[in-house]
């Protein structure tokens, strides 16, 4: 199939006003081409709804810490994006997928595409590559919350790499790519990644934050944690937002075709995120006397992680039983950890880590097979033992795989170029330290003096 | 049509990569086959673009009120989401489409399958349901603007259940429904609900802010309204343009189908909009020499609202006239409901209330039934006489059910519960009152002053 | 094809309840006829993600400005995408498109569809003038923070109008609709617009930041560049994330069809994108002996910048180098064009001028012929000695073009109505001044004192 430069684009669109060739004319399209374009087309607007999760995250994170150190966190949250993305093409992608390997996939480095001979069912090796660079980019950044206002970025960036070229595509490997959990008599079954993508990401936030130890005054000289406010709850409930529209590419995409289990997972999808955050919302106005905005948003999210493994094999009132009880998880979880004198600022151990967990489990209690059954009325249709034991064999693999790895990871970086800053950063703020501005600029909501602000640029050249 | 718990998502993957199984020799699509997964997938999308428009209105309404109730006016926006989600599930999508009643749906609560005989033309019930899901947390949360920086936080959940499960569902019943203002010889036209939606959501403000009273300070002692400026314009636009995004799925979506009309929606939407967006600009400039920003955004606002009755049925001039008339009514309308002492923080009764009537009567005015004449260039093709006496029947029917019901309801709240916090609430604001925490941190804009900021956690276990 | 006002929109649907009319009944698609609808859909979604990118630029403009103007940044960029929808629909496409002279478009004006006889492949008229005007806004829009916190509103008005009725159309006549460049013995070749959006936007600002002048301050009495610093680095990386996304509709939308290039155009768009943003950062890090987030923000966009134009027809290693350069050139620029005393507060210049013209040359270098060498692994396929002289021809005739057109404007304007603010406006700030009230509320940060910004309501009704 010979492609002329010029075909595709604006000069394509000028052949066809010049010369007025029909484009049907070239060639009819079968049912079944078209049908593999739609696949390839839906999975990348999936994708898209998946990247822009990153805006999320980022203003989740932002919001709920200080704004001395809001660029380090915009920047660590980019970096996220960006490195993940390189290190997931250049390695991750091929220890993910190269190869049916028990333990890591050991072809298709650099995205070569000689080494990848069957497909993924209609998608194209683009497609699927940007589909699921965008899940590794996703892993990695639930982690900079947890660590957020006194890690060095320099280690930052090492930890990025390491987690979306290595940690991370091992378990997917495991598990999507044909691994020893997939080879299991009953294969552990994770639809879109409670387990694979944000037990990962919240593991590794625990491991961060427990290594990094909590933030100056974070714990009173009683010993018992105080609240540290978040500089800007819009900032954070956008984020969810934003996570919520996101998710709607995460769970249907993971589907990988446009047929017509899709709607379905939308459904579960939206009912688990939804009685998350009025959960999460109800159990928090009992306990506190107060419905703790920051908290709902992380109900809503924690609903969203627990539904993701099971959203496309659980019915309705499945999925609004996994929601409620992430509600729950997640205010209880953010309490406990607090007492754990594991600082985490923003929640992504408890949203992540604990309700990702329940989500693998819940598979084991809600899933049935039959597509009917799916829109049924009926509870508890349960996944059956085997299923259940899959699931109990895969989550404590993760586990252990991530605090492992994730663990020697963090403590060499901090015996080597260290992993946090110094006290005074600590206290004046990462942004003018580790980044040479602030991230709200000196007149930002003052309306004169404009002349004081301008500084001499600085610059070694 | 069984379908194993291991098809689908990853494993699904796995099975592809050990097997080699190609997909399509499972089962060859037919060309109607794929359309119906097309429909299927773009109105899903569509659904994903309205929901967005979530975030769009809390942003809209954040950044034209005070920054001491910012927390609640997210928390208010996203409970309409998500209340509303559950309230429409559980009984809202069974009133208004379980059945062919005169007034109200009432068979399929809970999203019992087994109730819907007639598909909705290639949309899944999941599908459409998703869709019109999205819809009712719109009309809710049009309100929350209205009643913003005074409203108690538990009587605005239960008038934000009342409205999804109740008051809006019948409406979408009598026109989109099947109910009677359907039945009518000449049948009521409302494409995408200026009427059905986003009336509805513009009387309930009305009721709303007119039973809450204004809030203090905002008319002086001589008795003349008084500007209370928003907080953060720029969140204001933001949330316009998010608003303008999520109407290209509001609108086109309401096609319900992926065919041939669905590109002229988006042409008619956007000269709407744009329109109505220039329009105001200029007559608030003309009226008080300055292009106010804010206004400009309503202008935009204003004119996506009038067109989305008659986007699918009036030629481009006419959109263009439709949202001109609609920037000029919503400058002067926000005049006029602060000199009759309604409080209306961010203008959503003159947005979405006006507007939303302006644009069913436009249909009578400018639709037209022959769809070449979509591009035609001419002017003013009038819907005839009996369209117009529909348009005006449903619009009538609509504001009286609308506005009985909500009064009601806010009536019965204000003397039960109470509709208004605390006269010292409201001065301090409510994020700290009613959600326990202030919406921007105290130390958020400083750059020093950490440890005065921590707090003891406070819990009642 | 005759159809009947009500079909579509919620009356098809009750229709379908009452008379259970099967869908699919009345007429069998072909799978020809499902392509021609999915090209438009996709087509229609990739325009709506182009239009996403207006709020991506007014957030990384607001953010790299002061607070003091921030009303005035959202304004002008609302403006561009309102007045240049309504300029361009109105004479601007009819320019482009409106037939096949050699130096601009004489037929279609104000969307005459009788005018235009051949499709654009399988696009409708209507999803067609969507996705064009969804990017002549995007080309006005890039001028407006290069013009930041110095430039009178009225002119602006009218610099957003000739751009898209005029001086942008006769560019994209030459390359995409068939004009001059296009009929070189070697076409020009711009995918999705280095040169044609990037470039025409790059040269504008920078015509624009000349002739208006450093902002007060900018330069010390040593005449040495000071560095301003934005008022909100949060806003400018969101906004940094939202044009990303934009830009999976910028390029793969280009391809004008849903077809199986547009997951590779996916991959290098991204590739080009994170390339540039690393290398930005390490630049400006090994420069400055800091990773500014503001820097690294850019070199993403600059990336991006770069791929445009190749990413059609370019493999992934050169997408990869293509965004490296983009990346050093980016850093580099910004620090020379301070140095020039031209004023581009945001880096407008340097991300779309100076990148897109490195887009522009970078497809003479790396542009190759066969599809199949598009996910190969080599470097360095030239596109050949004879498609490098065009891409020179090209670059130069639309530098030239605009720097003329825009430089007369912008010196007409000045010597008329006036183009620049006066100094006490520019100090006290271009919102109070130009738009009667400050982006930022008197009372936003604080948390009382609400009756005292309460003000009368100032109208001359």
């Amino acid at each position: 199939m010979k492609r002329k430069l010029m075909v595709g684009g604006g000069a394509a669109l000028a052949a066809m006003i010049l010369f007025a060739t029909p484009a049907l004319a070239q060639d009819e399209p079968s049912a079944a081409d078209v049908q593999v374009v739609l696949d390839n087309i839906w999975i990348l607007i999936a994708a898209v709804l998946v990247i822009f999760m990153q805006a999320g995250f980022a203003l989740v994170e932002a919001g709920l810490t200080r704004a001395k150190s809001v660029s380090n966190i915009m920047m660590k949250n980019m970096m996220d994006f960006v490195v993940g993305v390189l290190a997931f093409a250049a390695v991750g992608f091929a220890f993910a997928f190269g190869g049916t390997g028990k333990f890591i996939g050991t072809e298709g480095f650099f995205l070569n595409p000689n080494t990848f001979e069957a497909g993924w069912l209609n998608l194209s090796l683009p497609t699927f590559f940007i589909f699921q660079v965008a899940f590794a980019a996703t892993a990695a950044t639930i982690v900079s919350g947890a660590m957020a206002e006194r890690t060095k970025f320099k280690s930052y960036l090492i930890y990025s790499a390491a987690i979306t070229a290595f940690i991370y595509p091992v378990v997917v490997h495991w598990v999507w790519g044909g691994g020893w959990l997939y080879q299991l008599s009953t294969p552990y079954h994770d639809f879109a990644g409670s387990g694979v993508v944000h037990t990962v990401g919240g593991v590794a936030a625990f491991m961060g934050a427990l290594i990094l130890g909590p933030r100056i005054g974070k714990y009173g000289p009683d010993g018992k944690p105080r609240a540290i406010l978040g500089h800007s709850i819009p900032f954070a409930i956008i984020g969810c937002f934003i996570l919520l529209i996101g998710w709607f590419g995460f769970n249907p995409g993971s589907e990988l075709a446009a047929d017509a289990a899709v709607p379905g997972i939308f459904v579960t999808t939206l009912l688990g995120g939804v009685t998350g955050c009025v959960v999460a919302m109800a159990v928090v106005w009992a306990k506190t006397g107060k419905p703790d905005v920051a908290m709902a948003g992380n109900g809503l999210l924690a609903g969203l992680v627990g539904i993701t493994a099971g959203c496309g094999s659980v019915n309705n009132w499945s999925a609004v039983i996994i929601g409620a009880v992430a509600g729950v998880l997640v205010v209880f979880a953010v309490f406990a950890i607090d007492r754990l004198k594991i600082d985490d600022p923003v929640g992504a151990v408890s949203v992540h880590g604990v309700c990702g967990i329940w989500g693998v489990i819940a598979v084991g209690l809600f899933a049935r097979e039959d597509v009917e059954g799916f829109w049924s009325q009926g509870l508890f249709f349960g996944g059956g033992t085997d299923q259940l034991v899959s699931q109990l064999i895969g989550i404590v693999a993760i586990i252990a795989w991530t605090a492992v790895t994730t663990g020697i990871l963090f403590l060499v970086l901090k015996h080597t170029i260290g992993l946090r800053v110094s006290e005074q950063e600590e206290l004046e703020g990462l942004d003018v330290h580790e980044h040479g501005a602030p991230g709200y600029g000196i007149d930002s909501f003052a309306d004169s003096a404009t002349l004081s602000t301008a500084q001499p640029v600085k610059t070694n050249a």
